[in-house]
């Protein structure tokens, strides 16, 4: 019978830590800017260790840059279980996307702590480097290194658009922390459960305060480039340009006719098309542009679906480029998965023990649990958020909806913990 | 008889002054990036100076910028002939356009001092301040405040993308100058002359050297601006965005269709339609586009067409919104002009009688000329340029070709200034 460990959950202290954190980059518009190893991120991430170095917990990094605090259980060898999330935010985020995961899990570790449970099993809260993607593309760069999918060489040379690799923005930051020991990636793990907001709007919608995630849909993200002449506005005929940023505007408006055919034909959930990213050289008003390239994020519950979409995009792009050139690279090809029955089982029963009212349903978003999946038991833990509103500076999550995912994850990662083998 | 003066035209001194000239602000490609009051562009004025300097000539500013370089004629008092173009690029701008009228004018002059004419009026050489208008926009500006067109503290108050405004770029160019007088804003002008490459295929095609310019098509520019919601790529249904980029992609083409059907309807020459700037905010892979804005330059040599089609502007963006909001601002309307006939027929007389092959023809971009032809009689004089190309690295005006236009300067500004009355 749960409920032991999560009496000792406070709502109060995870809400003043929430708006704790969205100091660290706030906005204007009361949103959160928290670039991944900006060094807003950096102060984020002292102020966790400091906040875990108060009841006990012992910091540690590894060569990804992602930030572990530990609570060291009686049998010190054995594989620990991770819980937590991101800290880094898109450029007009909000207060929890990622955080409430980390800050959910220094909760529920301080909640076994203040039970006085001695767990089996170390415990560690994760703080996964660069999930978001937006300074450093594509996202979830720390967890990718930690579960070996993707070469830690690769990730340091990634560069942002002022020409900074994620190698220089990780010294930067590294200078910024307390110094901290290292540990190796792809380390053994005996379970990994994360908590998140929602993203959309099913939990609000049915009245559920728990979401036991199933899986996450699949996703394939693409940059795609056209290249055309720059010309003068005033002197060069219609028939004689090759307008880069008007074949690439026809390519958008093409591809997303695509996707939202596919919709329209039913079966198996909406095509999620995304050009988020728009780049356009030289940019001026009075010269026809050379140059002109833009990011698709394409996401399809159905793998068989995806696929094909994602299959289509360079040839569209190719019908849709006129005089001008056009490349189009995959960057991202990640289909989609189903966590482990007896995780979200266990996640489903707490919740009912604790009367909170619980939902399966997929993630339309990508997180670091996707990684996790690859080598270790992995789950996740949905709570509503306003209008199911993300990505956003509006986005907004209910004190007691943070509260009660965090007496979930407290009970599941305890079990986890205790549990012997 | 022309000749007397046109024969002191260097064509060796000439093109060497424009290679000099092309590496304030040299790109990897062979082009040109000197931007409005940047560093570049202040250190291609000190060299001016100094060459006007070796034959006599004393440089002047003005309040807006703009740099003269004087011949004092006999009668000290009568109102100056100006001749001259500008000395900033487009970002991926050649070694001619703007430049070639200002050196030309230089060479002019200083052939007429080689031939030991002493002219009645003054002569000035003059380099407009931000012709381009792609640092600053919109361009024209040291001509539109030397012509009284348009208030100075407006323009000063004009900031880049980088928030510099023209007040504190003007600051620091004149700081990288030596101490030069200030003469004022509409001072009375006598006539106005400005070479400058076609940047267009005509004169190439019907293989004569030099342009006698009718006039200069209209042109209207605006800034269009569409407000979305950020929101998850991963997780809202595509019914239920507000995405500002899509929206803006569907505005440009319907535009650009517009534009299609009225150039095919046929009669009174072809529409121009440039969309060369967008930008995206938060312009994130995975973030659903909040913000979208970009430009547009429309010109067409009719001015009832122009008209009409500027006014459709903001209806075909506005049906083409969606979800969206979109507002849309005229930032320039300038109608077509034409020169005054004696001084087209004088260019044309010249061109003759210097054995050149001449052609009248409109001019379809817009140059200093056109604020200068506010207050002074104005013409200007047209050399080819390879295939037509203009605002791209690529741009190439042959040697022989800049030193006939230079010769009939010369002689045309020679003429005028030894006028009486």
């Amino acid at each position: 019978m749960s409920g032991a460990i999560a009496g000792h959950v406070s709502e109060a202290r995870l809400w003043d830590r929430h708006m704790a954190m969205a100091r660290h980059g706030a906005t204007a518009a009361g949103g959160v800017n928290r670039q991944a190893l900006s060094r807003e991120d950096a102060a984020a991430q002292v102020e966790l260790i400091r906040w875990g170095a108060a009841f006990g917990l012992s910091a540690a990094t590894d060569p990804a840059g992602n930030l572990f605090l530990r609570l060291t259980g009686s049998d010190a060898e054995a594989p620990p279980i991770l819980t937590g999330s991101h800290m880094d935010s898109q450029p007009t985020g909000g207060k929890f996307d990622g955080i409430y995961g980390v800050l959910a899990g220094l909760e529920a570790v301080q909640a076994i702590v203040e039970a006085d449970i001695r767990p089996r099993r170390s415990i560690e809260i994760v703080a996964w480097m660069n999930e978001e993607g937006s300074r450093f593309a594509p996202g979830m760069m720390g967890s990718e290194a930690f579960a070996g999918q993707r070469a830690l060489d690769e990730i340091l040379a990634v560069r942002d658009l002022d020409g900074v690799s994620v190698a220089e923005a990780l010294a930067a930051t590294r200078a910024a922390l307390p110094r901290l020991p290292e540990l190796p990636l792809r380390r053994p793990v005996a379970a990994y459960v994360e908590a998140h907001i929602e993203q959309g709007p099913v939990l609000e919608r049915e009245d559920r305060i728990i979401g036991v995630v199933s899986g996450i849909q699949g996703k394939r993200t693409f940059r795609v480039e056209v290249r055309g002449r720059d010309a003068h506005a005033g002197t060069t005929a219609l028939s004689e340009r090759a307008d880069a940023l008007l074949a690439a505007t026809l390519m958008v408006q093409r591809l997303h006719a695509m996707c939202i055919e596919t919709s329209e034909q039913g079966g198996g959930g909406q095509v999620m098309f995304t050009v988020g990213r728009f780049i356009v050289e030289p940019n001026a008003p009075s010269v026809v542009a050379g140059k002109a390239a833009f990011s698709i994020d394409l996401r399809h519950p159905d793998q068989a679906t995806l696929q094909r979409l994602g299959d289509r995009i360079a040839a569209v792009s190719e019908a849709a480029r006129g005089p001008c050139s056009v490349c189009v690279t995959e960057l991202v090809n990640a289909p989609s998965l189903e966590f482990p029955t007896d995780m979200r089982d266990r996640i489903h029963r707490v919740a009912c023990e604790l009367g909170l009212a619980a939902l399966a349903m997929p993630s339309l978003a990508g997180h670091d649990a996707r990684q996790m999946h690859m080598i270790a038991p992995s789950a996740m833990i949905f709570i509503p958020c306003r209008g199911g509103i993300s990505h956003n500076e509006a986005e907004w999550a209910e004190s007691a909806h943070l509260a009660a995912g965090a007496r979930v994850l407290a009970e599941v990662i305890g079990e986890l913990a205790l549990a012997a083998g």
